[in-house]
């Protein structure tokens, strides 16, 4: 007798970039359902205070939970190191995304010369360097704020020169340093994997957190109906440009339906 | 006998967009006075309702009152499109950077064909476009949002390759209309205007909020005391990044005070 568990899988974002981890997740487990929350109406989150970060992230957590999730998935830097020590919220299982890409850049860098690239306010927290450190003290940890790439991704500005050279300019200091790994420490930043794996060069990992979590959610993860899983994005505001992004990041042929909530 | 009225200047912005028509009013008027809140805490404004756009700017209007400002600049589109009819909050002069950049440019074209580039949101809100068609329903205006702007701005990439080819990208289109006017609609594009005038050829006049102000505000200013003028910057929020942004707009060699205030 095989146990079924059909309840959906929670992910939350301050805004979109979390899409790029449903995106992934919802490939590797097609028979999944998800439901995705982008706090749009308030985002950035970046800016404001641990303890306001830690408020909002509670209160989407319990809008999950009355969804009966099975487990939660955030897909925030922000908010993911403002919970980085918790593994449960409320007795659900709880996922970030430094704590797994972090330990799998530990994992797959031979040379122990990792590269961090981020948003400003993730790269002055220093949160992927510091659990780094945790598992080794002797990694050699190079990091690069890259405040361009999320425009540069939402503007859909993914070949060519522009995203070349902005490219090129923010990863020459990493390539030059000889790291082996690089963890894109930001959500947006798989849109431009094709642009950075090209300026990074063909022996360079990079580390994205949504093929990270797939690969972790496998043991957490019983056998689910071999039915046709759904998507259900919620955002606590509705743009044009999150609907066009929704669509560019997803793909076209993805099924989703997109509601406005107030949280 | 003349009147000296030595009350300082209020400006406000969301941000730090705002610090280049302080930059140009305290040049102007070097023996003013001038006081300005950045609401880091709270930014952006352009995603957020206008009732909270509106609530935000009355607290940080009532918080100038109390520094007996003689007059409140709203350097910071998205709230100058909220206060847009209004000319006093509470008794106290109210100018916006919209309504005189609007007007600014209807008096300066001769071909009435007047181009309008912004934020994502001041775009699509089209406040520029509907001031300039209420002064005259026989304006061509065309409008484009150039998102990457403002992180190139931040980044301080002002020359180069980089900010030419954004800068073409975006501005092809409106130099093919021919226009011979341009409004830069967000008080972060002063920072580029020399690479935007480059892109547009120097038959265009490139009409900036702060040098529109300080014509306007001529007339409203009686004679001050020939002393120095001060600079008092008041932020909701206080990061490494503001204060380097606020040295770069503003210039090394200007003398500022920055506190950081609770509203």
């Amino acid at each position: 007798m095989i146990s079924i568990d059909n309840r959906p899988i929670g992910i939350f974002d301050s805004g979109l970039g979390g899409l790029t981890v449903l995106k992934t997740l919802s490939e590797i487990y097609p028979d999944e359902h998800f439901i995705y929350i982008g706090d749009i109406a308030r985002l950035p989150y970046g800016n404001k205070s641990p303890e306001t970060v830690r408020k909002y992230g509670e209160q989407i957590l319990n809008y999950l939970i009355k969804f009966n999730v099975k487990l939660a998935i955030i897909a925030c830097n922000t908010a993911s190191s403002v919970f980085i020590d918790e593994t449960t919220f409320n007795g659900l299982p709880l996922f970030n995304v430094i704590t797994p890409g972090a330990q799998a850049a530990f994992e797959t860098s031979k040379t122990k010369r990792i590269g961090v690239i981020g948003t400003r306010t993730t790269i002055q927290g220093h949160s992927y360097k510091n659990t780094l450190l945790k598992l080794s003290p002797d990694l050699f940890v190079i990091e690069k704020a890259c405040p361009l790439f999320v425009p540069l991704a939402e503007e859909g500005w993914l070949h060519g020169d522009v995203p070349e050279m902005v490219a090129e300019s923010y990863l020459k200091g990493l390539r030059n340093e000889s790291v082996d790994t690089l963890i894109l420490g930001c959500t947006h930043y798989p849109i431009l994997d094709q642009v950075i794996a090209q300026v990074m060069g063909p022996d360079v990992n990079l580390i994205e957190s949504g093929k990270v979590l797939a690969r972790i959610l496998k043991s957490h993860l019983s056998d689910s109906s071999k039915q046709q899983g759904t998507i259900k994005i919620l955002a606590t505001d509705m743009t044009q440009q999150f609907q066009m992004m929704a669509e560019l990041i997803l793909g076209k042929d993805k099924i989703f339906n997109l509601e406005l909530i107030n949280l």
